[in-house]
């Protein structure tokens, strides 16, 4: 169970090696949401997004005689990434098994940053846990889970160790922070930190509609299951539903769950790019979105809000200016 | 004249109310250059380009009595934002004289911020010289110049305290930083600030090709002008020559200049797209493109990068990405 202990003893393995985005603000953006809003765009941390943070606490958490053997993580996209450039500033064996189908642009990033890249045929029903247990017992590889892993937790939380820090910094110790949501790592990481940091701050997970399983399983108090995995360009933060150990934590610290629309997100997006100068891809912006455009949702005079990546095809992007900027 | 002290007294007033950028890197874009790349993203300062921290500097250091009178400038983009942004942060007024044919969104954006916004015809031969010296008498507002002003240097400059301390903090003393260049006003404030704080440095101007009137004027020791004043998408840095006041700055600290093609700004900007997370502007990418496809002008194993601004059009924006991404 992830404590604000490990989160620190993850910040200070991190320290040097993490980027310290910084949080971002415009006032055309305060204006278009009726109050004050401060961003933290972890779409500037090494690999494009927040993983990278869970990736190397994970990897510098491990023994060093187990890490040396090198780990393995599945994973289509940001966590990839981050775990693979983690085992690389360690010089070990990084395995990541990702689906055939894949973009070819996320596959090639993965191998650059040093990874072997395992492909499976996720749509003839290979299974991806069965080829991954058997190059873990063939090689003493360790699994590095993407969110229901302590370290990986302790790891994200280390943004809201900043996030209170520079809030403070500007005299804001009342907030909600709004939080991109998939598996829930970054989330209850985030909240376990201010827990303590900033106590009068409340976290609040971000989805996409039709993708709002933490919202509903926050509402209901029972784990609930999205209806669909795949359908939705926020796929980021795609997950079937909220983790087995992060959905405890956010039971016990968030507050209710927000969800936009895809529309919203490519809408955030658009004005991350004129107000802000950053690249968020779509599941990156929602929590943004919701700042935005769930006003009514919302209680603080000040939201906090993650830009929680920003790997987005090229393509996707300028459908996003084109019809918003 | 611009002095060390001078930098040192405006990164002072500055504090808490100028962005610390962070300093930006991807392996990829270091594979490309063939060595190690440094990027220092001022388009994420407030107003969207390191602007602001010269406006903000001239403001604050103008006795409380004539500063409440008011300021007044003469931009059609980034120095027009930033000059606005510091008097609205003062509660004083700010007069703007812009072209008419301006774009109508940078415009709007300077009003945004609180501005009152002089039109004049630029193609009718109206002298806003002239203009701007009528309202100045009649209201008592201060003129501050968007290069050729050592208080606007010295806040520049602080850009440059910044670089040798974050620098620092990775282990780097010893690399040459390039810097976009207009007017020559960011440039010579880090060759002022650098020249004390990393000796070991070196800055390095960078223009567009056919608009490269610092690096001719380096070359022949003598102010010379540009054969034309328009017809480039680097529109934030495009002057007829270098300033009076920043020359001889440049003179003494600069090493010989850099240019690049407009399609290398495009393929820098898509490149700090995909790898930094970061929108440039077609000027604010000269010396990202620079770094990246001048490599045989260079010599030092690390180059440092400013990205001067992010204030790009959209579909500008788009077309880069088409071509690039």
């Amino acid at each position: 169970m992830t404590s604000l202990n490990m989160i620190e003893a993850a910040a200070s393995r991190l320290d040097g090696h993490v980027r310290r985005t910084p949080l971002l603000s415009s006032p055309f953006l305060d204006e278009i949401a009726g109050r004050r809003i401060l961003v933290k765009p972890e779409c500037l941390q090494h690999t494009g997004s927040f993983k990278f943070r869970g990736g190397l606490s994970a990897v510098t958490a491990l023994d060093p005689e187990v890490r040396k053997r090198g780990v393995i993580a599945f994973s289509s996209g940001n966590h990839a990434q981050g775990v693979a450039l983690a085992a690389r500033m360690h010089a070990i064996p990084a395995v990541i098994i990702m689906p055939k189908d894949a973009p070819a642009l996320k596959i090639d990033n993965t191998r650059a940053l040093g990874a072997e890249v395992v492909l499976y045929d996720r749509v003839g029903g290979e299974s991806r846990e069965a080829l991954g247990q058997g190059l873990s017992d063939a090689r003493g590889l360790t699994l590095i889970k993407p969110y229901d892993e302590p370290q990986v937790i302790a790891g994200q939380g280390t943004t809201g160790l900043e996030i209170a820090e520079q809030a403070a910094e500007l005299g804001v110790t009342q907030a909600e922070v709004l939080v991109c949501c998939g598996g829930g790592g970054l989330t209850s990481g985030i909240a376990l930190a201010l827990e303590d940091r900033a106590p009068e701050m409340r976290v609040r997970p971000c989805e996409p509609d039709g993708f709002d399983d933490t919202k509903r399983s926050l509402a209901s108090g029972i784990i609930t299951r999205n209806p669909s995995e795949s359908g939705n360009i926020c796929d980021a933060i795609l997950t079937p539903q909220p983790g087995e150990i992060t959905f405890p934590i956010l039971q016990r610290l968030c507050g209710p769950g927000l969800s936009v629309t895809e529309d919203e997100a490519l809408q955030a997006m658009a004005l991350a790019f004129s107000r802000l100068k950053v690249v968020a891809e779509p599941g990156g912006a929602v929590a943004l979105a919701a700042a935005l455009f769930r006003a009514d949702q919302l209680q603080s005079d000040t939201v906090i809000v993650t830009i929680s990546g920003g790997n987005v095809d090229p393509s996707l992007f300028r459908e996003a200016l084109k019809r918003y900027a």
